[in-house]
């Protein structure tokens, strides 16, 4: 069995060496650019984890590991430039150090590339892990374009809520997983099993997000604390917020909403202040624990010995653990 | 033998029936919008035609015909937002009538349509087919990419130029060929034989297009004659103009392309005027003629009977004829 450190270095070592040197250079170099900006690379590491469940031959699944991280991070370049997004993991983003143009073609080229690696997957199940990455790419999509609509309302329900994160995170997560469960033989119910395992996890890691922005520290955040409720952003806990509060704190959130002259220390301060009078953080608290249980219930029941369980087991504690 | 009228009219009632209706339609309309906007449906006219020539069961190529054509629509709503286009087809561009945010996000999701309808085909060559589509895919990326790069720079070859529109046109019209031809059960020579063939057209046919701007007249070209002169486009005209003319000549077109307060009609005859001294029309008219003369040789030596390719010249004639 592998191990995640192990997994995550020849992950890396393998994007390293596909680094493209061919012309046009600034075509290429924004995809080189963006692939070396690091990240976790959780997705590529649960691809090859979920093949480690079925199979020693982890190498088979690397090509496949490769393409979902390659789209994941076509996903965040198109984002970037959708969400006039200047920083990404403390560098700027392609289509602010390069130009949009540039940005736009070569995400296109990127998830053009996402295919190629796909193409390399020596597997008898060829046809169906596509079918697989085709429609989550579609989903992720989806889940963007509600992210984006929902910052035009006010009405958006809990429900509708979660359906977005989980079309925008969760199901990337869980295809990952799939498509390496198919990769290293699994039975179609595993590979589902293993689906809706990443799919509660993915859930339940978006919800914690949600929650750090407000309740978690700097350091284990890595990013400002508020900066959600500064940005207006619906999160989990306002819309809960909104659904569970009196008419006078309800008015009370929107005029934080309206007011654009408000110091943000005081928005911060006021809004944390409602959502403690309402208890969010415990409901929200609640709702990532039972889609971690549910999560973990999926994963119980995929027909391996536990042992074999223990990487992706540790991978998703740590991370839902990022507050702790 | 299929004839292509018919094949067109079964193209336009299958695209009307591919029309997505599923949420979120802020994503989805703009898809629909930009398939209904019709055109001529030259690529997935050649896929059929090529598949014809091996096989008369074009049904097994209409997915992949598809696949091309949401393809090619694609990349020209995303080269819209590149390009700043405000009408294609006589119609506002998706980033007009929606917004950018949409356009790119719409284009993305229209692409990974184009592999759904890919994975649609059932052949036992999918792998190739799906070789040939995105190594097509990203050169014609990279043809984008020079495209763009070439607006900011005065020293384009002839070479450079050429190689540009065969990567932004040509190998998408050889690779909806090719994909038709190995759907069909070509040989590989054959399918080969019909990539070359609908790249020299393809080139033929972008050459035209250059010459058109300038000496065609309105109501056969569709668009205002002159056009590429005033926004100073490289085209093929131009470049060979400067490579052939005189100092003072090359000082004069030079002006022209700085000068940005020469009323058109004036810049318009001018350059004109330079282009019929140096007999630029009947340069590129030779051209275009060597690369019709290439690609007929091409499809002369494609191994079946002379009768079954009647259509596909014709295609190609009346392409390489809007002047006549």
């Amino acid at each position: 069995m592998h191990k995640i450190k192990d997994l995550q270095e020849i992950i890396n070592k393998e994007i390293e060496s596909k680094k493209m040197g061919r012309e046009p250079f600034s075509l290429y170099e924004p995809i080189n650019y963006s692939l070396s900006n690091g990240g976790k690379r959780i997705r590529p590491l649960l691809t090859l984890l979920a093949c480690n469940l079925f199979s020693e031959k982890i190498d088979q699944a690397i090509d496949a590991a490769l393409a979902i991280e390659i789209f994941h991070n076509f996903t965040l370049l198109h984002d970037d430039i959708m969400d006039k997004a200047d920083i990404r993991r403390g560098k700027p983003t392609v289509h602010k150090k390069w130009n949009e143009n540039t940005a736009i073609l070569s995400g296109d080229a990127m998830f053009i590339k996402s295919y190629d690696f796909l193409l390399e997957t020596k597997t008898e199940k060829f046809k169906e892990i596509l079918q697989v990455f085709n429609n989550t790419a579609l989903e992720v999509c989806e889940g963007q374009q509600y992210d984006m609509e929902f910052e035009n309302r006010n009405d958006v329900s809990e429900n509708e809520y979660l359906r977005m994160i989980e079309l925008k995170t969760s199901v990337l997560l869980a295809a990952a997983l799939k498509i390496g469960a198919i990769i290293g033989g699994a039975e179609n119910a595993d590979a589902d099993l293993l689906y809706d395992f990443g799919r509660n996890i993915g859930l339940a890691f978006q919800l914690q997000d949600d929650m750090l922005d407000v309740y978690g520290s700097k350091n284990t955040f890595g990013k400002e604390i508020g900066g959600d409720i500064v940005a207006n952003k619906k999160t989990f806990l306002l819309i809960k917020a909104k659904q569970l509060s009196s008419i006078e704190d309800k008015r009370h959130i929107d005029s934080y909403l309206m007011d654009k002259k408000t110091p943000k220390e005081e928005k911060i301060k006021g809004i944390t202040g409602i959502y403690n009078k309402l208890e969010i953080k415990k409901i929200a608290e609640d709702l990532i624990s039972e889609y971690h249980f549910i999560a973990m219930e999926k994963l119980n029941k995929v027909n391996v010995s536990e042992e074999k369980k223990t990487e992706l087991i540790q991978l998703s504690e740590s991370l839902l653990k990022r507050n702790k």
